[in-house]
């Protein structure tokens, strides 16, 4: 098989596991590759707007069993359960901004610079992040790039995966924020994702055609 | 190398490219791997609420310059620039929604049922998707799937991307539909995307180290 076909493969290998087996268990070498390849992500501007809670305590699970209803079927055998959260109101006052540009990417932050100006013009006027949740809707955004690296890295090492968006937002920050999991004015839920290895057989992938998602302009 | 050590080092090997070679062409076997992950990319409820528009046109290019800023390097020298968009008003009421269940899941799609039910308390009240803009905000969320999976496929193939958001939305948005792309009631642009080979050295990554990032609630 070619390096191509192998690609493609593990496009099909990735697939939404609704039934994973309770007894199987991933290795901490692979759980590191996977949570590294997170890490490593790209985001807008290199902010990275996000954090990875690994829930392991079961009281947590049960207090939010109802509202993530479509995160059951995962704690039920998954064996990681990750919630992936997204920062609030990242605007150009901010302290997480100042924080990546002067202690992550290395250079000063100084709000007039026209670094500056650049972030608040993307911002205000191309994509037009006025309100919080507008600002969440966008650092949500890139936690998706996250989401997708880590199942690509994890079928690739013939784990299993399902990405999830089956819960009440308003309802888990509420129960995270009352169990002293997150500060609720910093951090929202922006999806959840969890990985083992999979109880069921895989049905062949459904999707539009090629025609039907792609165009080329010419 | 083992298989971990190749999924770290592939995503170092991902690299905002800035700098492309433009006598450097993707091959049609390579390009096709990487349109073919991104179609088989998941998507919330498999709804796929995205199109990719390989743009060849370089009026359009040229009428895009001023206001897609963050696209101006790739415009000069990425063997191909993608724009990425994604549904607008994709609700219940949605033609869309009804030929994916129809005529991609196999199954009759009718507005009274169980699942189209549980597609309308998601969207209410799960994810509080009431405004056009909250719809928008969450279909081109899921692109951000497909944008990763594109450039993890081209990083495995050794070609180079840049994912790009420096753009003004409106105004992209209303030079497609002047060029007849895209019906602007239908769809939005989401975000860009480049590939081909750099003509860069790649600096190390500049990351949160994993301790800000993840955490294991126990």
């Amino acid at each position: 098989m070619d390096k191509n076909e192998e690609l493609i493969n593990l496009a099909h290998r990735r697939y939404a596991t609704k039934k994973y087996d309770p007894n199987k268990h991933i290795s901490d070498k692979d759980w590191n590759t996977i949570m590294e390849v997170a890490r490593l992500s790209p985001s807008s501007m290199g902010f990275e707007p996000w954090q990875f809670l690994l829930i392991e305590n079961d009281d947590l699970k049960q207090a939010m069993y109802d509202d993530a209803w479509g995160a059951q079927k995962s704690f039920n055998g998954a064996d990681k359960f990750v919630i992936i959260l997204a920062r609030k109101n990242m605007d150009i006052n901010s302290p997480h901004i100042k924080h990546m540009s002067e202690d992550v990417q290395g250079h000063a932050f100084d709000p007039n610079s026209p670094f500056a100006k650049k972030v608040i013009s993307f911002q205000e006027n191309d994509f037009k992040l006025n309100t919080a949740r507008e600002l969440f809707d966008w650092t949500s955004k890139q936690t998706y790039i996250p989401l997708a690296n880590m199942m690509t890295t994890a079928a690739a090492l013939d784990i299993d995966s399902c990405p999830i968006e089956g819960f009440n937002r308003a309802n888990i920050d509420r129960i995270l924020a009352d169990h002293d999991v997150i500060d609720p004015e910093k951090w929202g839920t922006s999806v959840m994702v969890s990985f083992g290895y999979r109880d069921q057989a895989i049905t062949p992938k459904k999707r539009q055609p090629m025609e039907a998602v792609y165009r080329v302009i010419k």
